[in-house]
């Protein structure tokens, strides 16, 4: 990512000329400053809003009337922010969010340079309340419990705040502007909006676009004055997350088509260009995330997340993030496995074990085969780490439900998979996927590995990238109004296309090219 | 005053057209309605705060999505005050308020049908802390003593909205918005603002346009999302009352030239069409309100009114206030008193008493002469009514100083008195001025009476006519912005004129042609 100097951010700080009072000139204080602004800044429209007034005569005396404004624009108007002596230097200072349901993290730029000072994260606390999302919308429905799930988030975001803005050095308030990308429910409850209608039929946010709002409606730690800019979402299932990947991947500049696809429990997926768009999101099941196996966990020390088999010896070659001992398998560590397993003939087209190559690595364990992926020797668990046959099972529907999606969403534009210039893979897990290893389990379809871009945390990016600049913000809305969002209908089509896909990689072969050619002999007789 | 059905305002109730939520348009709750707002009002630009987003949901759903929205336009953009349900009839309502340092008049609005449906007054609590304006500056410097000022005539004027709107039947939250109009320090004291620089050199207000603020900003008992336009100043001794004064006198709809007098303490005073604005204020003294004589008092039961000396019989033909015992006499009955004296031949050109005429009216008290108005038998004071020769000069200098404003201005824009279209007096005092008695007196000048126009309370007046009309609110804020303030230079041109005007009427009697024909043979020896 590129910043250069940034001149064309919609937070600013301003130092106007102000002559002082006269007799001849008995202009009031506020009336003064904005004229003075309005001068600088060239803009017609510029406000203030009355907390400011009530301290302005103070600070322009106690500076000489040489003072700095921050301010934002929205709407065509400058708001001001803050005004300050001018001898402080540095900034305006912004916070962007990536609100996870799992992870929130929070960056802290410089906004006039265009740079990020610092970089953290924290567990989502609302995972006290439960993990998935529906037991979280739930509770909200208690008494108090909305104000609970909010206030959590908040607290902790604050101090996470204050934290990283204390590190760089930057004072209480001296935050001027927060930008906020997360799903439609997470967002609905850092708002502190009731997510009632958000998984009930039919399905309607509170909001698809809120305003920008100020810090202190929200009780968010920086200035109060400050802007809070929430993205906005297209639905309950395709969120402002969504939108701040669409505008971090870039594909909205090109006019060759691209896709992009956060893989995670929801598989949400976007193709377009810079003339139109259209997204869907479905369900594609936990497992691709690791989140069912029975040894499969979210990234993380000594997690499994690189898998190769030795096509002659059978030998496995097992990475662990941190080269630790390992404790179990991310998503990206099964998609691996599985795809080795095939290509090694011990899986078949159909997913199940084949026992003849399998062999001793083959036991059974509550009437279900499981592979032995690590034996307990080299196990840091409390046991063996094993595949389930019912794990892989989980795996394919997954796989195949993600197939099935990128195959309605470009059957229904007419455009086929090999017409896509970028396919852009995103999400914190979707990072961590080798797409050969997709590939091979038909999860994506099969097109030349550079087509491939693993863009990382999108939503972070693209909240970031709105922060810094009027026209990344200006495009985030854009998006989001021109974005035509498919209702995936679970008819009889799709779960023809849905079975055909539940097949490794496919029941028509022909699809993965560069599959058939590799997959051993005895698994294609 | 005439108002006509409404539909040129800019607090309006509209109610949309909104389809219910479906999964064919799972569109947001907020966006929905905001699009079916947009489209009911032609308007690109609607807003909706925070607060109301928060309640919404379950506002459409509990109405069956058949709603009514109230609105205010500000900058262009609509914002929404609040969201109800549709059956409900009636408003939008609005408050106009004339901010008085005296006294405080509320009146209640039906914006739909541009109506008045309550009006009263009550004396501004501030009293107590002072009743003249410098003491309430200074009070307003302690610790607490600015929170105390303006808690004070909050807590008051919010009763008075509570009592007004239950008597219209308006329910609580139910004003949806405020207009008010005062002068410069009541004003900055009632949004909080320090008054510091009011009194001081170079007299530098806080603000000179405030934006229009929201009711909960200031605590103010309307709804809290409601708007609260506040008349701008010209500076700190040319206030948001004189604009309003202006707005309602209509002076710049036409294109003959107008003069506009607040007569008070200061002199407040205006010049111009519809093409050019001057305007001045300046000390006359605060014998024009009564507030010097011994027997002075603002206007009230029993006070003196009106007076006329029969020139034969020299008998008192005296008025008072609702036909009540006399106490005391008013601005306007002293100076029916001074031209009836001065006719009558019992004050000379000079303004000094006649004894031969005054005969034994005149009796010595102090060492002044005091010229006996009602003797004690009939006084309802303790003693008789009378008034000093040093009254009389008090009365003579502020009547110079008024004669003297009204020249410097009209000499300084060129234009003499005989070209005045009209000649406003405003002011709840003011209303009360015989002009043939301040002609007489040389307070005003020699015009034809019909010139003279009585206006009343403009200050109110202007404040409920920019509540009601667009177009009036923003001919009040056009008013400011175009209006020239003449510093009065006390120099010596400006001496000479005064010194000229403390003769009875002038020392040039040639000014007041209708006043020299009927002087009194021995007077004019």
């Amino acid at each position: 990512m590129e910043h250069r100097k940034n001149q064309e951010g919609w937070v600013r700080a301003v130092s106007p000329v102000l002559s002082p009072p006269s007799l001849k000139d008995n202009t009031g204080d506020t009336d003064r400053l904005l004229k003075g602004l309005r001068k600088a800044m060239d803009a017609a429209d510029v406000r203030i809003p009355f907390s400011l007034i009530k301290t302005l005569s103070e600070t322009l005396r106690r500076n000489d009337f040489r003072v700095t404004a921050i301010l934002y624009e929205d709407g065509g108007a400058w708001h001001l922010v803050d005004v300050r002596g001018r001898e402080k230097r540095g900034g305006p200072y912004g916070a962007s969010v990536d609100l996870g349901s799992s992870t929130v993290v929070v960056r802290i730029l410089d906004l006039a340079e265009g740079r990020i000072l610092a970089e953290s994260s924290f567990h989502n606390p609302q995972i006290q309340i439960g993990t998935d999302i529906l037991t979280r919308i739930h509770f909200a429905a208690r008494e108090g419990g909305l104000e609970k799930l909010q206030g959590l988030v908040r607290d902790r975001l604050n101090e996470e705040l204050s934290a990283l803005g204390a590190g760089c050095g930057i004072p209480e308030k001296g935050i001027s502007a927060l930008s906020m990308a997360g799903n439609t429910t997470m967002t609905h409850l850092f708002l502190g909006l009731d997510p009632y209608g958000l998984c009930r039929e039919p399905y309607i946010p509170v909001v698809n676009r809120a305003p920008v709002l100020k810090a202190r409606d929200l009780g968010v730690a920086i200035h109060p004055e400050g802007p809070v800019l929430i993205f906005p979402n297209v639905g309950s299932y395709f969120g402002g997350d969504l939108i701040a990947g669409i505008l971090a991947s870039g594909m909205t500049r090109h006019h060759e088509v691209s896709m992009l696809v956060d893989v995670g429990t929801n598989a949400e997926v976007v193709i377009g260009n810079d003339e139109w768009l259209m997204g869907c999101a479905g369900a594609a099941g936990p497992a691709l995330e690791g989140g069912v196996a029975d040894m499969g966990m979210m990234a993380g020390p000594g997690v499994i997340d690189r898998v190769s088999i030795d096509p002659d010896s059978g030998e496995f070659r097992i990475h662990t993030i941190g080269d630790q001992p390992p404790v179990g398998i991310c998503g990206s560590g099964l998609i691996d496995l599985a795809a080795q397993l095939f290509l090694a003939g011990m899986v078949d087209l159909r997913g199940k074990f084949v026992p003849e190559r399998c062999g001793n690595r083959l036991i059974r364990s509550d009437g279900v085969s499981h592979l032995v992926v690590v034996p307990e020797e080299e196990s840091a668990a409390p046991g063996p780490l094993t595949l389930a046959q019912t794990d892989l099972d989980g795996l394919i529907r997954s796989k195949a439900a993600m197939y099935t999606i990128l195959t309605t969403i470009t059957n229904t534009v007419g455009i086929p998979f090999d017409a896509l210039n970028r396919f852009y893979v995103a999400g914190t897990f979707g990072s961590y996927i080798d797409p050969a290893s997709a590939v091979t389990i038909g999860m994506i379809p099969d097109l030349p590995l550079d087509t491939y871009v693993s863009v990382g945390n999108t939503s972070l990016e693209g909240a970031t990238r709105a922060l810094l600049r009027t026209a990344d913000r200006d495009e985030a809305l854009s998006i989001r109004d021109r974005i035509t969002y498919l209702e995936l209908n679970v008819n009889q089509e799709f779960m023809n296309l849905f079975s055909a896909a539940k097949f490794l990689p496919h029941t028509n072969v022909d699809l993965f090219p560069s599959v058939r050619n590799r997959i051993h002999g005895t698994v294609r007789s």
